[in-house]
């Protein structure tokens, strides 16, 4: 059984098809491989999968919305621009089990591919409203501001900035898109501290995370969720749910290492 | 004397301090040196002085609308983000004198420095409405195009996609700031037209480039030209003279190496 209602994979499958188009007609050949090259090396779309079970646990009926999987296909190709930037700067040349674009095609490419893929999530994000490209340029700035957090050896800072920023967009751009400003400021709470306990279990093989970093950032996740639950009532079970089960695997830490974790 | 009027240079000092105010307070100190890197090390404002002079010779009254003044500003930090890149891309350890950032502080902080100024351009355009985002995110990926032909080493076809859509824009952003559609065909060609002019003098010197082609291309520009002053009349004289300027700079072969050329 999935950990997940069967609504959203189904829109998680819709969000699939939307990706495996995009860059489709690129010219030249070498930046369309580049900029699709983690499309068809698929990750376990974290991110839209938060965006969808957050957008069906806020409203049942907000999967068939174009913009809500919009949203989640942005978001992706987001977190696809900054692995195709993080190849190149922490020179990885291996990832998901293949050659990195970076590997393949040098350091130039990636570069050229993650600002296409930039203008393209831009692109789409018009349609969504100003609000929504404002918000994403806000969140691209923190993590640059991440990024270079990290270059400076600062990771414990860098945590907050580097994977949260889009964690936390995948719960407020359907609060944005859907009209639920009333619980804006829970939302963005609990992506936040989702975020840093996700950049938290990928760095837990460092040592550099200890337990009492985690046990802080769990109680904020259940503060927050309790929070939304309050306001949702029921209806916020499915996201609670899956919270759950991230909270669970990134204690055995196992999250960020597993290709799926929603069967 | 100068080669523009005197409502342009003193916009054009406004652009700057614009300019010298983006970044300042950004944390880490890192990130903030490599952003403000060629903000504090200015080049020759071609493009915001393109755009400025464009405007004042479409509408007299142009140069007090902010918008304008900001649409100028973002095409200056567009093409700062593309000179980040371009040292990374290229490995240019000096420019304008002075060493680069990446020679300064490695590959990793231009390319964290071009993504935070790329998200800065795009807060500033939102306020100058969607079809102007629309529009730059559309830029963007024509340029994303000219730097993966060139990487692929196709030099010819390069040209047009490399520095033409950045400097199409500055005249077409306060086309459509200014409200005159009834232009924008032959604004395109006439940017368009500049940028490859501007890109050949880059590549005279490999004498990739042939005389033909420079003779094409300023007879395309000398055509656009005249479209427009049919169209806006003896309003456009400025623009006119500008115009000349650069293409007798372009055709002595000292346009992009000199660091002004407006007086």
């Amino acid at each position: 059984m999935s950990i997940v209602p069967r609504e959203v994979l189904l829109a998680l499958e819709q969000v699939r098809a939307y990706l495996n188009d995009v860059g489709r007609d690129i010219e030249p050949q070498s930046l369309r491989s580049a900029v699709r090259h983690y499309i068809e090396t698929p990750g376990k779309l974290l991110r839209p999968l938060l965006l969808l079970t957050f957008s069906y646990s806020i409203d049942r009926r907000a999967l068939i919305d174009p913009k809500i999987l919009q949203a989640a296909t942005i978001v992706e190709l987001l977190h696809i621009v900054s692995l195709l930037q993080d190849d190149v700067m922490d020179m990885h040349d291996e990832r998901r089990g293949v050659k990195t674009p970076r590997a393949l095609y040098g350091d130039g490419m990636p570069i050229v591919a993650s600002d296409w893929l930039i203008a393209e999530s831009i692109k789409r994000a018009v349609r969504l409203g100003p609000e929504i490209v404002d918000y994403l340029a806000e969140v691209a700035q923190r993590l640059s501001v991440g990024q270079a957090l990290d270059l400076d050896g600062d990771q414990k800072r860098a945590a907050e900035f580097k994977t949260a920023p889009l964690i936390e967009a995948s719960l407020v751009l359907p609060t944005l898109l859907l009209g639920r400003r009333d619980i804006i400021d829970a939302t963005k709470r609990l992506g936040r501290s989702l975020g840093v306990l996700y950049q938290y279990s990928d760095d837990f093989s460092d040592e550099k995370i200890k337990r009492d970093d985690v046990d802080t950032i769990v109680a904020e996740i259940r503060g927050a969720l309790s929070k939304l639950r309050n306001a949702l009532g029921e209806a916020f079970a499915p996201f609670e749910k899956l919270v759950k089960h991230i909270i669970e695997k990134a204690l055995e830490g196992s999250l960020t290492v597993s290709r799926s974790f929603i069967t």
